[in-house]
């Protein structure tokens, strides 16, 4: 069923496009996936640089049924896609694109994805206080997920940018009920916030492949009880939460938000629910290859 | 290698364009033939209306190489491409799309296709009289490639359409250096052009599937030594075909000329020789079941 040769009119094409693309595992995940429901769908990576008319020519072909989008075409795909869910306006970038009656929809899995990562992890969100680290287009995506749907007490913002920290805090404030803090990160304002905050989301490069030594909070501001959540991926143990498991704290790695976006995505592309397990275990090897 | 699991950024796309487009076998061909030699390519059929978006899709795919093009959209095609062939512009249609630096060329391989069916088949042409019943597009692809490239002695266009007609005699005698003439059919001058005819190219629709009992040729006009070209493929041998036969005739059937468009395309695609008897092979499954 699966093989290239069964291709035809009635398979579902789906691809993921950026640039670069090649280090994309979207397409190894998502295939397994089809494959192991038995579905007729294929997925295929596209290095693209003109997003308007690869969205045109996902419009023309009748089988084309969904996108992933990489960077850096997550915020221009937002002005040509037909219709951008509500809540993921005002994020200002998508991550997923489904064709439903000839239109295509954008929305975003990241946010969604951490969520559901943190609850996966039975972290609890009522009334505790979240600590953001970074202020970049992750950042927005979680932010605004966290401040809509989880009764959080505050939502802490540093980062060293200060227009990028007022962008959101105040997109935050205009959107959402939520309790925001926004700081400019320093010593000082990063040791306050870490006093207080239940939860730690750092979404900022720090730490990632090939400077994996790095990272951005001081061991000792960990306190007993936090929880840390690094949406860093390669390594899938940064030195971030190294350091807060060598503390005894909760740890949860990036990777659990990649699964999970792209398990959102594989049932906004086939409407039904995806082989978790199977998506997981790709991801897994070519993470540890 | 060529399971849909292995498709990835290096993968070079290819689809088929039409409406409908489930009857196609263009995807099995050309799949069989990507299997056969190990290549890393994947063609997809995809119904599409809007050509020009789809053409719009495929520049912007770094990876998508090459385009069939089947009806209704061998004429529309061409004013989306960024260049013709020369040959294959004043033919007025075309059925292959190849992308070259990020440009896509325009050509037709029916014509070719035609001419390298009766080639293989031994039929000598040079200083001969050639007789087409009927002037569509295919019958146009087939008419210049033949004027151009084969010396014959006369061609001898009939059609019940009259402005079809003498539309592609004037585009003969404008383009080409081949002596044509041109009448419109009637028992008479079909009896009259047969009389003179060595090769007769079948190129009407009539005794194709579900209307295998007609013919358009009556057959006490067949003469001992002419060869008859049928282009139509299904059924595989048409009444025309099977009464030239009876009478000890040499004829040809449109699954030559249907082989070797494919055959033709599949070398654009991919710049090298394609597995000929396995695409045949393919075709006359098809055709068989």
């Amino acid at each position: 069923m699966l093989d290239r040769l069964s291709l035809n009119y009635q398979t579902r094409l789906c691809a993921v496009i950026g640039n670069p693309i090649s280090h994309s595992m979207s397409p190894a995940i998502h295939n397994a996936g089809f494959a192991e429901l038995g579905l007729d769908f294929a997925y295929f990576p596209c290095e693209v640089d003109d997003v308007k008319a690869m969205l045109d020519g996902m419009r023309a072909m009748h089988n084309f049924r969904g996108l992933s989008v990489t960077i850096p075409h997550k915020v221009a795909a937002m002005q040509y896609v037909d219709e951008v869910v509500a809540a993921d306006r005002v994020i200002g970038s998508i991550n997923t694109i489904v064709k439903q009656d000839g239109k295509l929809i954008g929305m975003g899995t990241d946010g969604p994805g951490a969520l559901k990562a943190l609850t996966d992890a039975g972290v609890e969100l009522s009334g505790k206080v979240v600590l953001m680290l970074g202020c970049g287009g992750a950042a927005r995506a979680i932010a605004f997920t966290l401040a809509q749907q989880s009764g959080l007490a505050e939502l802490c913002l540093l980062d060293i940018d200060a227009q990028m920290l007022q962008g959101l805090a105040s997109d935050l404030r205009t959107h959402t009920d939520a309790e925001i803090c926004a700081e400019t990160m320093n010593d000082g304002t990063l040791a306050a916030a870490m006093a207080r905050a239940d939860l730690i989301v750092h979404c900022t490069p720090i730490g990632m492949h090939p400077k994996e030594d790095a990272t951005l909070v001081p061991a000792e501001l960990f306190r007993p009880g936090q929880v840390v959540f690094d949406i860093v991926y390669n390594p899938l143990q940064t030195r971030l939460l190294a350091e807060a498991e060598a503390r005894g704290l909760k740890t949860i790695s990036g990777v659990e938000m990649f699964i999970n976006q792209a398990v959102l995505q594989f049932e906004i592309f086939t409407g039904g629910p995806a082989p978790e397990e199977v998506m997981r275990r790709v991801v897994m090897e070519r993470l540890n290859q």
